[in-house]
């Protein structure tokens, strides 16, 4: 019933709107957030972070409109197709928001006839889905890809997006993380040794996607009561599913007998062996879980696939670390590209996608803890005068620091009180304060005064902007 | 009928897509592009002029969704509200994609009551528009705006913006360049002088607004013709509109029989004489034209308008520069806040929206003519092997590299020929070579070769970091 009385006001105020002016509502689209100018600083201080690293790994970067053909994103998602956003038919070509900036990177490949680059692109993708914000979870949010295009020798490529993995975690210091692998092949031929029909691998799958979230039980329910698998063969996934560990793993699980008769789950088990090896040279090889339990979402994934969760350190005492969600994933998409390609070419691709929502919210409820005090522009210097009539001599001034590529404000007055033009700079952090007198422009210098320590000295007019930068270039 | 085939032969292709899977049109949708790796390096050194422009005049920075409530955009743009983006309803709130970032911002400030504010942003807008790529019209293109929000003394801020939009286009270097102003006000004035009925005010301003792409004699007899405007009163339209000049015309313009009498005109030009004042302190009155046929389409101004055009310089031998097209605009919207606070309480604003897509074609058509080589990459250094079965001791040499901030890259194969990564650097433009071969790891050495004069020097691995930074730092 609440549910029902929200939608009708929501109606009323809709219809409201259209009456009078001023009764629509004031609010942004369901899911969706404006970021004020201190939320920007914290976002422009993540994406440096991301994008350095991006950089320093060698990528380009390419970009893509924020819509495309409805029927580009046609098959590509699943299930998770209901929640993709279509452009109203106002007539020409039937369009869609983005849903991912995968299927766009893979649209772009094929219709450039791309088959090696190593990319990056960071931009906002759109899910109808159900919006939980204090969690970091929107309709329209941020992603942060990273994918290597090429065929390539084994693992190499997919051992270096997990080493970016955890640059980029490390960097941001989250706090502790956990990067889990996996491998579709290994999946499903786990499947196949455990009696699962071949039809119903996706399904099965998916199932298993919600372990993280749901216990063993329900799942197994869920797939015996749901999905029609006899209680034996998931009572076999049951026990693959528990089992976690490195490369003692791999080489257990190489043992098995089940297993190794598998030729999918060989494949996979030998490259995740290798995958192993290159990460301990890597040296990351012990944030690393390789974790059966792990079989993400998307239908796209054709091999090692992988999810990084940071640990939840409050909890001490709790033996196992709890993880408080996902902030990166990904995988290797080898037949994607070819299912644009007109004569179906493929082009194997593996990719990191970075959840830059969840680890936003994290820093910015951190920021808000600490009390930090974050500047949200770069201004070096105030310039102010100390009595009425100097606008004009104000305006010279500024402009000259302008051209000199000083990072110069003025208040918007004709006569502004010195007492507010200080007061400005304490509040926005402006470290500088250039005053211009009539004493000062007879004498040809400006006075210069340090915010935080009120020191004020005269400087030569032609010397200030020198001044200036030597006082506010950073260490 | 040429167009009605096209069509048809979209909806057959589109039609194919749901039969075959690889039957669709492998394209963006029309009127948006993606961006190239080149394309990107390209738009980077635009936005970073711009943006560092907008930092030295103290802007902070804000992001808005994509989309907002379609009555959020109602009833703000006249006549152009027929090229909004519509959603398709699919349940819940009704939402169009923005059309602009003005309209947004307004909402912003009324949402959180914000009354004072200096801010840019920087993002993509979507107009319905017959596209016309090669001149950079776009259905999906950025505009990156700059606005000051705030009772102030008058023309302060205004003078501050044209005073921006005069530094980017001196910066960006796209040669010579002219700024027209006017002021709605004036606008107004002089039809009323003239003997427009106030009701045509609007209408009959569009129709100005219309003198940058069509002569004279068409204009008018629109006015005449299909908008009724009396002979007589056109003719004395027309001739105000065909001046422009400097502080000189203002003057003139204060003494005019006609509009001195006239209360807006005369408060117009009182701001005018100010304004160039202002701008002549800040030394750019030279650049600017106070030109009457200046009126600007959208709905919301109430004061000083302007737009800044580039000259043509190829045609020297013409005695009046051409213009080419805007690539800035923007002007003085003190009621558009009000539109959205319940109580109608008013901010005044005025902002310029620097017009990127032109700029930007410009600046691509140039860089293809000078054939000059751009760096898609920043990669200093890429890491080789001399022989093979050397994978892992280049793995273990990169991570150093990465771990110590080096941008570094390797390529992906188990023992790729010297030649070949030789050859990759040349391409991409990476300057430094690292070769790992076995008798340098035995004295414990890594030989670096520059790729510009194929010069060789061992250098000792602990101190290769160094050595990289030193020889790939920007002077």
């Amino acid at each position: 019933i609440a549910k029902e009385v929200a939608k009708l006001l929501e109606m009323k105020a809709q219809l409201g709107g259209d009456e009078g002016k001023h009764k629509f509502v004031l609010k942004t689209p369901k899911g969706t957030r404006d970021y004020s100018p201190k939320q920007m600083a914290i976002r422009e201080r993540v994406f440096n972070a991301i994008i350095t690293c991006f950089k320093r790994h060698g990528a380009e970067v390419i970009d893509t409109p924020v819509f495309e053909l409805k029927e580009t994103l046609t098959g590509k998602y699943g299930e998770d197709s209901k929640l993709i956003y279509d452009l109203k038919d106002q007539g020409g070509e039937l369009l869609s928001l983005r849903y991912d900036l995968t299927v766009p990177f893979a649209r772009y490949l094929a219709m450039n006839k791309i088959t090696n680059i190593k990319r990056y692109h960071i931009a906002k993708v759109y899910r109808r889905d159900n919006p939980a914000m204090t969690r970091g979870r929107y309709r329209e949010f941020y992603q942060c890809d990273f994918d290597i295009a090429g065929q390539f020798d084994p693992m190499i490529p997919d051992a270096e997006c997990l080493k970016i993995v955890h640059e980029i975690l490390s960097d941001l210091q989250l706090g502790d993380f956990l990067i889990k692998v996996n491998d579709r092949r290994i999946l499903d031929g786990m499947f196949a040794v455990c009696g699962v029909p071949d039809s119903k691998f996706r399904t099965i799958c998916s199932s298993v996607d919600k372990l993280d979230k749901m216990p063993w039980e329900e799942v197994r329910s869920e797939m015996v009561g749901e999905k029609g698998l006899s209680p034996e063969a998931a009572d076999r996934i049951g026990e693959y599913v528990q089992l976690h560990g490195g490369l003692d793993l791999v080489e257990r699980l190489l043992q098995d007998p089940k297993l190794s008769q598998n030729k999918l789950a060989k494949e996979g088990l030998g490259d995740m062996k290798l995958l192993f090896e290159y990460l301990t040279l890597f040296g990351i090889a012990g944030k690393i879980s390789f974790d059966l339990s792990l079989a993400r979402g998307l239908d796209y994934y054709t091999g090692v696939i992988f999810e990084a969760v940071l640990l939840q350190q409050e909890n001490d005492h709790v033996e196992e670390p709890v993880s408080v969600g996902s902030v990166a994933g990904g995988g290797r998409y080898d037949g994607l590209v070819g299912m644009f390609d007109p004569k179906g070419r493929k082009v194997p691709c593996v990719g990191v996608s970075i959840g830059i929502e969840r680890i936003f919210s994290i820093l910015e409820q951190r920021v808000e803890a600490s009390e930090e005090k974050i500047r949200t522009t770069d201004t070096q210097v105030l310039v102010a005068s100390a009595q009425k009539k100097l606008l004009e001599e104000r305006l010279k001034l500024i402009s000259e620091l302008w051209d000199a590529g000083i990072k110069a404000e003025m208040l918007y007055k004709k006569n502004p009180k010195l007492l507010n033009q200080l007061q400005y700079c304490e509040d926005t952090g402006i470290p500088l304060v250039a005053i211009v007198g009539e004493q000062e422009l007879k004498d040809g210098v400006v006075k210069l005064r340090v915010v935080a320590t009120r020191e004020e000295v005269n400087v030569r007019r032609e010397s200030l902007v020198e001044e200036i930068r030597m006082r506010t270039s950073q260490p």
